[in-house]
């Protein structure tokens, strides 16, 4: 039985410290802008998405730490479009993980070029990885395709009702596309088949909209201490989410069963042990 | 004798084609985001970056179209950057070759999002060059020691006498940077040795630098409908300029040094005469 909160924390530190060694030094200039970038990604932060990719370099034979520079790029990625979500234009959020976000302490100009640039330095960091690929498929990962078009669907959504085909287009973009991408960049670097590949991106796609969900869950029955964002801050702003449109019950089912079909995705062989723990920690969150 | 200006405008006619082919439709949803990319992709622009990476490229033996992803690429991600830099946050720029700049004309949300589209679809076209290399040195040169280092660089210097020292890392940084990794990715791919991109990767560098310092002599001395921005704009703002510091004389000066040196860093074999007749036409368009 594995210990997967153990696991996550031990993991996630080791994360920590590479993300240290990998973002220039708050005393190597521009400090400005290496302060305001290690701030957002010091915040805080599961980093489920270098650790998702580090558990699919593993289960298809990969060793060694030559994982962790693709793998904490796409925590930079993550970063960056946190940053540029909070913006005053965008979601407007004061706080994030209980902190001032970004643009509230180092201003509007600043935010945006700290995402920038975390944005360039992931893509450094994917480069390391060796294997074109992966820069290929993390890019159309985050592009209009994926993490901005739903950021775009999302913002388009705002106010009125959304369809459930709206909803799905928005978090497959926002939340799905980087962590399959998480996972499918973890599995080429280990150099696994294609079929695996594509195994291992309906996990992420299917787990990436469960997490999402839930999230949005959490964000209206959860403790306003406990989240560090105000509650229910998104159905003030009248965001687009799964509770909004189906009800709490109805979201719980539907995160259920894509928890379900991630795992049914991947298949019950032992070696995909540590990805199912993930998906069920996952849905346990919301209990 | 190369007539540069019919070369220049026949290349960017194709550079412009293969952008319409490699930016998404605008009749493809997300349309708002593809329309906003788009307009500012064509919103005019002589495309030195990929012209000045295909030369390169043929100068050191590449041969055929597959230079085009990769050379728009730079163009995309030159777009992107002067998106940001536009915003109200930033330089808070209204015109932008004689046309409404992004936020004006889409909104602050859009825009941003539109630059941030553009920096990711680059990455996917600099992968279809196959070469590693080129991902990991773009990425390098539009990151924080190289463009977004330098417009944080330039915001912090508005407002006060820049030194010649900070004045310098501005512009190696917002111009000089991008402009040295396209030559140097054309050659990359095109298989140069080492040394021959090192050499191509100065001339890039210097001749940056003078593109730079001819801009700024333009923006003091053209005519506002020439250039499509208002006359002295930065000088307005206390913009961080060489004519400034210097005076125009001194500054028509540093960049004719800058020109010949950017010359000299390539050597005077005949292979190289393209890229010595647009040094000379970035020079002549001073006067």
């Amino acid at each position: 039985m594995i210990d997967i909160k153990k696991l996550l924390k031990v993991e996630g530190e080791i994360v920590n410290r590479w993300l240290d060694r990998l973002l220039p030094s708050e005393s190597q200039p521009p400090v400005s802008l290496h302060t305001a970038m290690r701030y957002s990604v010091f915040a805080g932060g599961k980093r489920l998405r270098p650790i998702l990719c580090k558990m699919a370099f593993e289960r298809f034979g990969g060793e060694g730490e030559r994982i962790y520079p693709p793998a904490c790029a796409l925590e930079m990625i993550h970063t960056y479009s946190l940053i540029h979500d909070d913006l005053p234009c965008m979601d407007d959020d004061d706080l994030r993980r209980g902190k001032p976000t970004s643009h509230v302490k180092f201003g509007e100009a600043m935010a945006i070029l700290a995402g920038d640039a975390l944005h360039a330095i992931a893509f450094e960091n994917l480069a390391k990885s060796g294997d074109i690929r992966v820069v290929a498929d993390v890019a159309r990962a985050i592009g209009t395709e994926g993490l901005v078009g739903g950021q775009v669907f999302d913002l388009e959504a705002e106010g009125g009702v959304p369809t459930a085909e709206t909803l799905e287009r928005i978090h497959r973009g926002k939340t799905g596309a980087l962590i399959a991408t998480s996972l499918r960049a973890g599995a080429l670097i280990a150099g696994a088949s294609d079929e695996d590949v594509e195994k291992v991106s309906i996990y992420g796609e299917k787990l990436g909209l469960a997490f999402q969900i839930i999230d949005d869950i959490l964000d209206i029955i959860a403790d306003e201490s406990a989240l560090g964002k105000p509650i229910g801050s998104d159905a003030e702003r009248d965001k687009a989410t799964y509770p909004c449109l189906y009800g709490i019950d109805e979201s719980r089912r539907l995160a259920e069963k894509l928890v379900r079909e991630a795992k049914e995705a991947l298949g019950a062989e032992v070696a995909n042990e540590k990805l199912f723990a993930i998906a069920d920690f996952i849905h346990e969150r919301m209990f």
